[in-house]
């Protein structure tokens, strides 16, 4: 292995950049040189972020962010910037010749059409957008590698298609009726002050939002349609939990014809046998979100319905760190030439 | 009115007997003169529960359960005690002339073969099953107000038969394509120490549990079926939030033809103009379970997907007092007859 | 009894609003006719407060407050706005004749001085402060019952003072070594969408906050100094759960002379005798802040440590209820000539 | 280093044995090579604890305890069990020429009659107490490296006694006039079913216990009276937090002389100057269970009340990591010669 290298992080004071500051604080391959924020610039990290004092990210200062500053000392640069703005600051920083790990949901979507219509912004990097690679990488590790814009999947969709690619893989279930019902754990709403995501408006209570238009559909449609090589509509419906990280999807489907657990465990078991993040659960065990709480694990279960000939898959990931943070960092692994698994070895937190 | 009414309440220790406790606490018209308990018997009922001392029910003495001086001495028994308990003590208290709300399973599933199917468990008093009226005061309030022995709706049922009613009465939707995503607070699990109940095992996390085989799934096709007058095979699914109270069911099913969500909302509107307990949400606003806490209302809410042509149906409840021991104390009073909603004019608590 | 009462609720929007809402909505001696809020008004309080609907609150239309049109209508008036904004406007509603409830701690502390120190903010009503009266019902009843502005005191004071009460006014304890360790859950922290506040700040954590500052310490010491008839210095710390509601104060004390508890509890039951709403826990119970959820209650327990001479007193209560919205309709009750626990009457929500 | 050191772990099941896979499944160093259980021998330690699938402990079977086998094949025995039990399998390892971590109260207490006072159990292995080394690394880390039974420390007293250390070692504060308020996560508890643990019994709610006789008093008090050479009685008193980790003590003290907060600052800079797991927040902040989460770091904040001239120290401690499992593997690092940190470099899981 090569000496360290430098990463930027453009935005460090929402919570997936605040999960990337913790992840990268155990990196011994990558060293964060930058962490910007328009709003808290001049600070040291530590002074926003408590949990970072005796770590040896402690001393770094907080500072504005620059294309040019990034270009010259990072060999990679974080985006964790709303959708829109990282549009722009992906496009600057590749014509700057850096490489860019995209948070943001502006290069998931192939078709800008598509784009516009769901997150209601024109997209003005269209002549780039051909070049981001989606970054999950079950399904696209080699052209992560090669990438210099990685697109990281949205927490939801990386929960939804893991779950959903081996049986859509193997033509199990039928494509015209899928249903999506995931729960998230309240850091997905985002690190911002209002009274919708007050301790006393989330805690001890549970909320369903965003039924049949939340905005990373057309995500999880792109990436399975893909799969099949026919265009599918699903129904993704998300929910609020009174708790701060984790997703667990319960997928229904329907079985194209009976089969048993064990052929549908078998293709499975096929699919990702070789993933060490992915974990099918043994027949009969359930995900729980707190088993891979601060992990990159996407936990799997899988139930027949004979009476209803259905399939129901279910999975669980962490939001922040297989879903958003994590996953960037295996992104920027890869594009580094380092193992994709470096600074990501991580136990569950349990309890 | 006559004079106050005596309940006895048997099985007193479980959460369900704990919310009866609790809305009794504050009823003006039954007085709970017998609560049982064979574990705990002899001791003041404020000794297990500190929060009833200072509230008219702090003096009473725990007993053990006697048939004969609950006959003697109660116009009511609550039946709070497990199923196959319930059924023969049941039995009992009719054969001895008394009027019973059983809150177990015992009696709400009409067809005894069906009971032993789901509960394994044969069914010794088929004699007077017959009598059992379905507790749902929303469907079977006239039954209720003659009924001697009331089946108490299960909390799961509560929602989602609530949920589909007008639905499946108004023929808006196919009959064989419905999926319950239901949640529900950790009330339902039961007061009994065991390793999966302990808070560290159920805090910060999130699960689903028996899927495809919960045991509330045969109550609600039996209701649903009527309602449509054939037979419905339908998809229930439970998880487990870490909140003390409240069940909020997704319900995911088919419209039969396109239909707008105006007409939908009409539906329902019809079909619940004259029940308090009931209250459709206004169009775009989707049920919460801290809105129903501690009460007996149901929220529901409704959602027309015309990407798929689904029809998304939610509903909200508290599990203990709606889905349990205020259903219970209802049909208390039709049974006694007192009003309706006597002792459960709540407002909600929020927050 | 005469007829109906009229209130008004001016700040509508904030949890002390909400809660008098919430309490409002079951009394049946006080109506209330304006609910008044600057950002909000226009709007039905069933569309801020969607657990209103259903409630004889739900057609209520916010309005902008106009002391013209409060002082009008309304035989109270409840100020539930920021302290300084309160000082004003209760000065107003004072000059054009209302009653008035002070929610704020604007009348509150005696002396002006005291109140600019601690507040920073001179009083601009020094003219009706004599008026006010502290509005603890088991301290100053009888005069609640005449007052035409009722300063209703702090939560955590209400708790502080009540659990002090009796070991002072007995001299059982030293005046100059009290330490109060409080903790509140986080409807204590106000409506208001600030960061520190958002669920997955405040979640799963626990921390301290305004250690030897608090505003409410003067008017902790105000009262207790009363009780004794002479100065005391106590140290107030202050502590966030995450949870909404209950406040738990531990209380350190040192005892004069050894006695034993039983002789501390005789002085307690004295004093608390014909008190309702505190309740004297058995000798070695603890209060919890589960067990006078949502209601008047102030649970009180004591230990006393021979091994170092301490008497340990602890209290609980609902910081909202009893801490702030219950206790004010108490004092209108009170001021209203109803019965002081009209519309209170309430059972713990346990779970 | 030499060769990866194998360790053995006897009572897996408790939470305490638990956070042991989760910290030795990340550690590069140590290969947990037994972990025992009487009552789950026989299954993998995936079976009773899923999260660790895809980690190198999967694979592992738990056995009966046997001390011959332990002593053959493990350079470090961790023992996990209650109080008592702990005491003569200790005695037996030791025997067998074994090194044994033990995390029970056993061997803390340098005095057997202190012992057998507080645990009304007398000590059954007096011969081998006074080889035990009090385990807590910034007081006691040379005699750690070369003990062979090490008494790990409470959690609550390693957050106390490491809070307190500077303050009296310093002479800063009067010795007869301390008071601890701690709040404990639920795992304190330990992982027992029972009926005061479980989630609705301890969610949404905040409650004392213990209160002036609470175990690990005498164990603070032998440790922080060796530091001063006299004899100190102070109170310690225990809360149950509605989490699952962390524990959070506020400390109170009376300063000998007016002191400002600049110069107790500079004792505690003093005295843990070389310590990287002791962090002292800059002046003005205060610890929270959350900063240290998953992690070894004790978090220390310091605040001078001139109004009553007392000194508060607050600590936070993640009390499974911290307070029991990471220290325990701590002090298995030093005996092991192996760096002390190794496997610990976590940083603290935010949010």
């Amino acid at each position: 292995m090569n000496a360290t290298k430098r990463a930027g992080l453009v935005g460090v004071t929402g919570y997936t950049g605040m999960e990337l500051t913790r992840l990268l604080a155990g990196h011994e391959g990558i060293e964060l040189v930058r962490a910007t924020s328009r709003s808290e610039a001049g600070k040291p990290l530590s002074a926003i972020y408590p949990f970072l004092q005796g770590t040896k990210l402690a001393g770094l200062t907080i500072t504005q962010p620059d294309i040019a500053d990034l270009r010259e000392n990072c060999d990679i640069v974080f985006l964790a910037v709303p959708h829109a703005t990282a549009m722009d600051m992906a496009g600057q920083l590749l014509d700057a010749g850096a490489r860019v790990v995209d948070l943001s949901a502006d290069f998931r979507l192939r078709d800008p059409a598509v784009y516009q219509t769901w997150y209601k912004h024109e997209h003005s990097r269209t002549d780039i957008l051909p070049q981001a690679v989606y970054g999950l990488v079950e399904l696209y590790r080699e052209d992560v590698r090669k990438a210099r814009l990685v697109a990281n999947p949205g927490c939801y969709p990386t929960s939804s298609i893991l779950a959903l690619y081996p049986a859509l893989a193997e033509g199990l279930v039928e494509t015209d009726d899928i249903v999506i019902d995931a729960k998230s754990g309240a850091t997905g709403a985002g690190r911002k002050a209002s009274l919708g995501s007050l301790f006393c408006e989330v805690s001890d209570t549970f909320r369903a939002y965003n039924l049949g238009k939340h905005r990373h559909t057309p995500e999880i449609e792109q990436e399975v349609s893909r799969i099949v090589g026919q265009d599918i509509l699903l129904s993704f419906n998300t929910h609020l939990l009174p708790i701060n990280r984790g997703i667990l999807s319960t997928i229904y489907t329907r079985l194209k014809k009976p089969v048993d657990l064990a052929a549908v465990r078998a293709a499975y078991e096929k699919h990702y046998a070789g993933e060490a993040w992915v974990r099918l659960l043994p027949a009969g065990a359930l995900p729980e979100t707190r088993f891979v709480r601060g992990t990159m694990f996407c936990d799997i279960g899988l139930v027949t319905d004979p009476r209803t000939g259905r399939l129901i898959i279910l999975s669980a990931i962490d939001n922040l760190c297989r879903g958003a943070s994590g996953q960037a960092l295996a992104n920027a692994n890869l594009m580094l030439g380092l193992p994709e698994n470096m600074g990501l070895n991580l136990a569950p937190m349990v309890p």
